[in-house]
């Protein structure tokens, strides 16, 4: 069974088909925020604490950390960011944690500093990447997310990028890294621009973890941009990923219809223990004026659910 | 490819694995409704009307019709009831209808009157049950909702379930009646009751599209029974099902986060083209209160999702 071990200072959380969907925060990443780009390049790391303490708060498993605050000479600013971020992040929370970067030198620095046993985030097929990048993995004795797109961009035919990820295990297994330390993404097409993309990801996920027996995340809401009502799209996505055998995501866990579809799939996937984390989250759920609207009929008093005892439930009764 | 076709009097629906998913509308139904049962069996269509129109203007693809009142001596009340309930349905809306019954006279005097081409539901794999009603299937030239228990119960096992269905789709065919008229229940366990009901649903309906070539249902709010906030996990359940290819359900169209869940699968699984559907019902969606709880920021303006574009989606930019 593919155990992918993941730990801060004092917890350790193991990424795995039979684990639940383990969920990494993407907001402490100041790629497209520029606010808070602006504040971390001048050391003030409010929305970060702000981000680390909601993020755990709203269930996060760990938090993904970049601290990528610029384009123009990252190699210059990055390492140093990555550390204090980093430090100031486990200073906070008990999460383990992804060192997110381009920079090889930030991964190292990061590395350096990180309680635990961090994920990398993330090498590519790239060779020039592979070998920046894989000898810190070994070195260190820690997962990385593989990201399956190589020098020759990423593929829309999803067979060539299960060749990269293929391509990835291998450079990895050359310098005795083991698959269960790799986590592939797939990578995640807008499904408003292309129609197959979603088609396209279960597939692979499936293809990922039956024939490369290795754990899988995405940026998950690339599903859905460009559309109206994203949340929506991203909710249904993730049940059909964890379904489809996908074990990680990152993505952001503030958001609470997503993290109910996530807790929900934990459930039905099995990895709930007698509903136990669902019952104790629930159990006074009320439903929302607007999840009750057009039922037609009350939920009835002392239910909190508004669904009747009927139809197959009533005349199949109980099973043999 | 497996198409399954119902039809209304002037309206035609494939069910199908590359179809959009297929809303059987559940509640004209009056087991466990005793209020429903009162007033169908003075003769009151109230009710019936009322629900026909709501599931109808909900989005259901077909309606369900079930006109069991009674558990004593069914056999004197629901034929005739049928007839007036299906009649009446079927003046007021334009989807196809499910004849649901476990009276094989029922079925029958229901398929005399029906327009189009209904869907029985159903027949199981006992003996005394195939002879009654697969008959009836060929002679009306109809598809049928095949339910995997036999004489012996419901078996927990679901190999044993998945045989039951081989068995039904075997004895349909000697009656030439073919694998595409079958729709497959596989039988949805409370996953509060069995913790793997969920696993054997996935893997089932991938084994009955793959090994039998049919098309699936299930009595979709089974999942949920005995569990608070019912509607997460049957809303997480319906993406998780389509996922794993099955092709309808019997639910409550009327419940606005199932039905989003719906839409959203459909979009995610390739069956809503261009996203035409979802653009056009959420194109002006705003985010409720409770939907945009805790998420630390405010939805930009003119965006109503809330979602920066940042990240993995900024950083990877447009594929190759």
């Amino acid at each position: 069974m593919t155990r992918t071990i993941v730990a801060s200072a004092t917890r350790e959380i193991v990424i795995g088909f039979d684990q639940p969907f383990c969920v990494i925060g993407e907001r402490i990443n100041p790629t497209g925020r520029k606010k808070l780009a602006a504040e971390m390049v001048v050391g003030n790391f409010e929305t970060v604490i702000k981000d680390a303490l909601e993020q755990a708060a709203a269930g996060a498993t760990m938090l993904d950390i970049n601290a990528g605050v610029t384009a123009v000479d990252p190699n210059a600013t990055e390492p140093a960011l990555m550390v204090q971020t980093l430090e100031i992040v486990q200073g906070l929370v008990d999460l383990p944690l992804s060192i997110d970067s381009s920079v090889s030198a930030a991964i190292e620095a990061g590395l350096k500093v990180a309680k635990g046993r961090p994920l990398v985030n993330s090498v590519t097929g790239e060779l020039e990447k592979l070998e920046a990048i894989l000898p810190l993995i070994k070195k260190y004795n820690v997962p990385v997310v593989a990201i399956s797109n190589d020098e020759t961009g990423i593929s829309e035919d999803p067979d060539v990028r299960f060749e990269v990820a293929r391509k990835i295990v291998r450079h990895a297994a050359d310098y005795g890294i083991p698959a269960h330390d790799i986590v592939v993404d797939p990578l995640v097409m807008p499904i408003g621009a292309m129609g197959s993309a979603g088609l396209q990801v279960f597939r692979l996920v499936r293809r990922l973890r039956e024939e490369l027996g290795v754990n899988t995340t995405c940026g998950l809401s690339n599903i859905s941009f460009g559309l109206p009502h994203r949340h929506g799209i991203n909710a249904a996505f993730i049940p059909m990923v964890i379904a489809s055998g996908m074990t990680s995501a990152i993505m952001n866990p503030c958001r609470p219809q997503e993290m109910e579809m996530v807790h929900a799939a934990n459930v039905l996937n099995g990895t709930d223990p007698n509903c136990g984390r669902w019952i104790n989250k629930y159990r006074d759920h009320q439903p929302t004026a607007a999840a009750s609207a057009n039922t037609g009929q009350p939920a009835p008093a002392g239910d909190g659910n508004g669904r009747r005892r009927g139809g197959r439930e009533a005349r199949r009764g109980v099973m043999a």
